[in-house]
């Protein structure tokens, strides 16, 4: 930090992404993006003759994708918020919804960016661990009288809760919004967006970068009665109204009009994750329940770094992180068939040169 | 606002973007966009190839653009920060480099979104009224005790300050931050960049918005010794790290690679812009001396809003503000020369029908 940045940042520590190392071809599966290309009808509605047009600022009201999401999910256009990315939505909506009288909770084990906008904004914070087996008490978050976050599935775990737990967590904070992050609810989960038509204090957040294939458009989008959605709009429109660039507004409209596409994507992850499972049970591994675009695995003999360091010696490259509770394990994005076979062949190897029993 | 959003909100009124209005093809001359599309360069690097990778995630590190611009302005990789578009980077020093130790100054005639980040942040702004000319008093801006920000040439007036000016204002300012706005510097204005060698308290906000005809891409960069631009980096980090989509990434690139496509491109903007100048002279109107691709205009015998209510009329969109200073004025955006012979045509027909002398 230099001499002139507000002192109230001293104690921030930045989200780190994932790695992104150059030094060889990597085995991806460390970033939760999906393996396959966005469809055709997307690459199509990126034309030159599009780009030639990127000296023109993009709509900044998104008009064309916000009714094209209401449609695709039963709401009307003033129910839809679209942003840079789901990230974007998050940020914006701890500082809507959260201030010095309204703190935050979230569980402690979760998307490790929570915790990040708690310091940004010098929240009160409450983390709430999770039980031993990493799932949500959801009575943790009964009347809790500050602005409730949770990742449906969470990550890094994958655990999902239902639609009617989150209405049990609604109907006990009527007064605080009550984030639902549904980054990865379309890999099994049941989304809870249809709560929206009964709860004005859910603002539902979703990406197209799981599911629809989009991570480097940046582009995520937002769900709630349209108090909430005005709110973020005065949020948006005081920091970057033109927040979306051209392309990616362009490339938004052509996956909600090519819908199928990604949900046959969705079915090839949730197979690839079946079978990845599968695999590394025999292989004596201990998983969580994932419903999500990756997984949570441990081996009894290995330790999480170990296990991290060796996949990636091995050109694999997976997500560890060092908060005790969880550094055991590591987290798998699934990716193609072959990919899983690779990361499995990788194992294999692993464990043999420790001599573990496969 | 709902009931749900922090009451320190209040009070802010969010920017309100230039009209993009839908009823018909309008002459846009109202956002201070390029008329001109991206180099062939940028439209090749936006190939199927690339938008077939856009389910990866984009560097959030930029190290391709980074490197390329500091080699362009003569910097290092350190000094130069990027982001989505130059609106985030204002907003980002905003809330880096101002709190309640430390407000806020920029004069009252200005890019209308520095008021809104001032209100956003709760900031102590004092705003300095310009002179009656509108040009700015520099000394108002000597040992102010608060963070400058001062766009170079201003908006929407296009006066422009000299580097000596800069300077002076920079060391009359050593333990505050002095950020200066050069969005527009491109049109015939000399850059301050190299000052950021002597200052640790410059940062220069960039755009490739106007001169580099992307402002659909949203792309800003800023230039500053390496402590302002890490701080920056750490908000970056702490908000949306992937906050630049992979193809803009590519089009800055590529932009920079064809640096002289876009010299020229301004120099067709700074023709246009005298033409315009001397036919609206001879048609009694005054402007203010206009060193970016705008011109600020007033007819002595038609109100501001009039001339821009005639001018959309007749198919030519102008921005006028109601500010009461400068409420008399409409800033025209200067396109090709086609554009502002439309211009001229609908002024020349305005005139004729309100009876003034041509």
């Amino acid at each position: 930090m230099s001499r002139y940045m507000s002192s109230r940042f001293d104690h921030l520590e930045e989200y780190v992404p994932g790695e992104q190392p150059r030094d060889m071809q990597y085995v991806k599966l460390n970033t939760n993006e999906s393996p396959f290309p966005p469809s055709k009808e997307v690459l199509k509605a990126l034309s030159p003759e599009e780009a030639s047009r990127l000296n023109l600022y993009p709509d900044p009201t998104a008009k064309g994708l916000k009714e094209r999401l209401a449609k695709r999910y039963g709401f009307e256009a003033e129910n839809i918020f679209v942003s840079n990315g789901s990230d974007d939505i998050l940020n914006f909506a701890f500082m809507a919804f959260c201030d010095d009288s309204c703190g935050v909770t979230y569980p402690k084990i979760s998307y490790g960016f929570y915790e990040v906008y708690a310091a940004l904004y010098s929240l009160d914070a409450r983390e709430v661990p999770l039980k031993e087996d990493f799932s949500i008490d959801i009575s943790d978050y009964f009347n809790v009288g500050r602005t409730v976050v949770i990742a449906n599935p969470n990550a890094p775990t994958g655990l999902l809760l239902s639609k009617e737990d989150i209405r049990k967590i609604l109907d006990s904070n009527r007064d605080n919004v009550v984030l639902i992050d549904e980054a990865y609810i379309d890999f099994g989960g049941e989304s809870c967006v249809e709560l929206v038509h009964e709860y004005d204090n859910l603002l539902v957040v979703r990406t197209f970068s799981k599911s629809r294939c989009l991570a480097g458009a940046r582009l995520g989008f937002a769900i709630a009665q349209k108090g909430l959605i005005s709110d973020l709009e005065k949020i948006k429109f005081s920091t970057n109204p033109y927040n979306i660039n051209r392309l990616s507004l362009l490339a938004g409209e052509a996956a909600i009009d090519s819908d199928s596409y990604y949900t046959e994507r969705a079915k090839d992850i949730i197979s690839a994750r079946e079978y990845t499972v599968a695999e590394l049970k025999k292989r004596n591994f201990t998983m969580t329940d994932s419903y999500a675009n990756f997984i949570f695995a441990k081996h009894e003999d290995v330790s999480g770094n170990d296990l991290y360091l060796e996949l990636k010696a091995r050109g694999v490259l997976v997500r560890h992180f060092s908060k005790a509770e969880i550094a055991d394990y590591n987290r798998i994005t699934i990716g193609t068939k072959e990919q899983m076979t690779a990361l499995i062949n990788a194992v294999d190897d692993i464990l043999e040169k420790k001599g573990c029993a496969k």
